[in-house]
């Protein structure tokens, strides 16, 4: 386990509104405000949804397209650096009509019908992604 | 994206009692601890639940009795105001004895085992929930 | 409900590496920096998991194991004290190669693939964890 000692920074809580991408709405809102560290919380629904499972033999992620509408039951993730720009990693979990769970790894084309969300800034060191060759992942350099 | 730069405020961490209803537990302490605005997360277990999904056409919510107990694998929500009085939005995903994941919006009816919480509060502007004709839900006007 | 008004305290924010262990890999860590009282919250990916549902009736663990892997969308949980030990109390929500989501009480055995935490540590009154002859828990003693 790695792990840094930080400091609290600024606190935001919003909503994004309908029809953004929920991935580009964190990126931007984070690069305008220059949020280099800092976890997110939401809850919200999407009104359909892109995401993720990472394979784990094959290091690549296989997109699953959720062409419904669902709630958002946990959103979670942080802002860090990667190739020098501020980056956004999110997971969602989702319910569908029948109240089934489903979720991963957020990609492009999650869109939103109703999301409020925390972005709590950390201050201290940045952390930066970089190709880890084991998991074929960015992962912190620490 | 709409958002405020809040500072924090109290923190509380504890736990709601076997038999008593989820939303009203978190509701009725808001209430007469007076926390105007806040982010909550909580784990534990449901003795049974009612939650909802919300059908983004109609405009109204679908809702789901799980007449079964449930481990509460997370809990997120705030507290923010509505018509004036403090209001509490929590998100639920629950797992039943198999291990399969449901969830949605959280309604009165949630009955809990043990839960565990903390409540994390946010000092600044009130945030008031508004009718929102676009989506058919009382969204923060900001 | 029960509840005490804690204080922040140390901020940290890492990753737990490739092939340990989830849940001694945040007692270890915990026990190190002897960190009493805290929240964490935490995404990723385990190569395997092992989970429990709680049987409320027969009071005991059901428990499960997922031997492939799954992205960790949700990971909430706390640290507090048992038996005059810092013990970490873990829920996950996971999903499987489909996408479909599972959960619950995380024991031992659950092997990290890449996993990005949050601890929040709380500055006051210890908590300690004692069992709860009605629900047959560990609860915390308020």
């Amino acid at each position: 386990m790695k792990h840094r000692d930080l400091l609290p920074g600024r606190q935001f809580l919003g909503r994004v509104e309908k029809g953004e991408d929920m991935l580009e709405a964190f990126t931007g809102f984070a690069r305008r405000q220059q949020i280099r560290l800092a976890t997110i919380t939401g809850i919200g629904a999407l009104q359909k949804a892109r995401i993720s499972m990472y394979d784990q033999e094959k290091k690549s992620y296989n997109v699953m397209e959720i062409n419904e509408e669902t709630e958002l039951t946990a959103l979670l993730g942080n802002l860090s650096l990667k190739d020098g720009e501020i980056f956004c990693h999110l997971h969602a979990t989702l319910t569908d009509a029948d109240g089934k769970a489903w979720g991963g790894h957020v990609c492009d084309g999650c869109i939103v019908f109703a999301l409020e969300f925390e972005i709590r800034e950390l201050m201290g060191e940045d952390f930066h992604r970089m190709p880890d060759e084991d998991t074929g992942l960015a992962l912190w350099e620490m």
